[in-house]
């Protein structure tokens, strides 16, 4: 029922928005009361919470278990994240996008958690890049903070474009990103 | 008048969102009666389009002076694109945030005006780099399409987290960035 009544929201807040979206819609199209809403959440802010946290954790999960692979290279892991976002569109692209618009409903003290969780993600791809330069995979007068804030605009940009059923596949999209971070687009 | 309507709901929209304002808030951020709002928009939705009108119209129009400069060579035209956008973020930020977070309000007729100059926007940048491409400037193994939706995601994320008074000037990351789509990263 708590999936149910999730997905069913991200359904609404994305297509009216979390301000236009009451709890009673949501029962409605679950075909719930108002008492089953209220078993599972607090509130409509604590169920945002609730979409927003299980979106950045299980994409930080996958980011750790993709960069704590030994056997795969820079380029490959860098790869991989990028790979992750695309790929996660069809399936998350709706929550991504509520993420994305609607965070600045929660309150201080829950975007502060959100907060603390999207920088690790980023930080994550810096220490990658660091680490690169420092092996001199990467060239050394790149700024790693500002790479980041690269890749991720790319990949997360995509969440506005990409439709995973158009003429190019997730792994298309993450294969000519790559390789334009990894060598440009000079001839 | 108008002006000073606009820059509060702009305000407004980004610091509480579009829905949860009302035109009575503007109003009371400016001093007016409504009748004074009612004088200058028919709506709160034609305040939106018209906010997202003059947006993407300023930043189209500077585009198209920057691209039909036959002085400067591709590569100065994708480093003058791409500034423009950051360089923008001062003074055009909040409302190119609020562009992006409450366009789905906009009915199918606006909605489909905007969605045009924005394409036209990619589009130009997409133009750039097939003419790039044709001259052996740019790599013949790019997807211009792809590529023109990667510097646009770049230059656009930085909405969400570049500051301008923070210690990375708008041409320091402009810099970064176009060295970045140029060359890549590889050592």
């Amino acid at each position: 029922m708590k999936e149910r009544l999730t997905a069913a929201s991200i359904e609404l807040f994305e297509r009216k928005g979390f301000s236009d979206t009451a709890v009673q819609d949501i029962c409605q199209a679950v075909g719930v009361t108002k008492g089953t809403f209220y078993y599972y959440f607090d509130s409509k802010e604590s169920l945002l919470m609730d979409i927003h946290l299980s979106y950045i954790d299980e994409i930080l999960h996958h980011q750790v278990s993709i960069l704590s692979d030994t056997t795969s290279s820079h380029q490959e892991k860098l790869f991989n994240v990028v790979f992750m976002l695309l790929h996660d569109i069809e399936r998350k692209g709706a929550s991504g996008r509520v993420f994305f618009r609607e965070m600045r409903h929660l309150n201080a003290e829950r975007m502060s958690v959100i907060v603390e969780r999207r920088n690790e993600f980023r930080m994550n791809i810096e220490r990658l890049l660091c680490d690169g330069v420092a092996r001199g995979i990467f060239r050394d007068t790149l700024n790693p903070r500002v790479a980041a804030f690269a890749v991720l605009g790319m990949a997360n940009w995509s969440y506005q474009w990409f439709h995973p059923a158009g003429e190019l596949s997730d792994r298309d999209v993450a294969t000519q990103y790559v390789e334009m971070i990894l060598d440009g687009i000079r001839a």
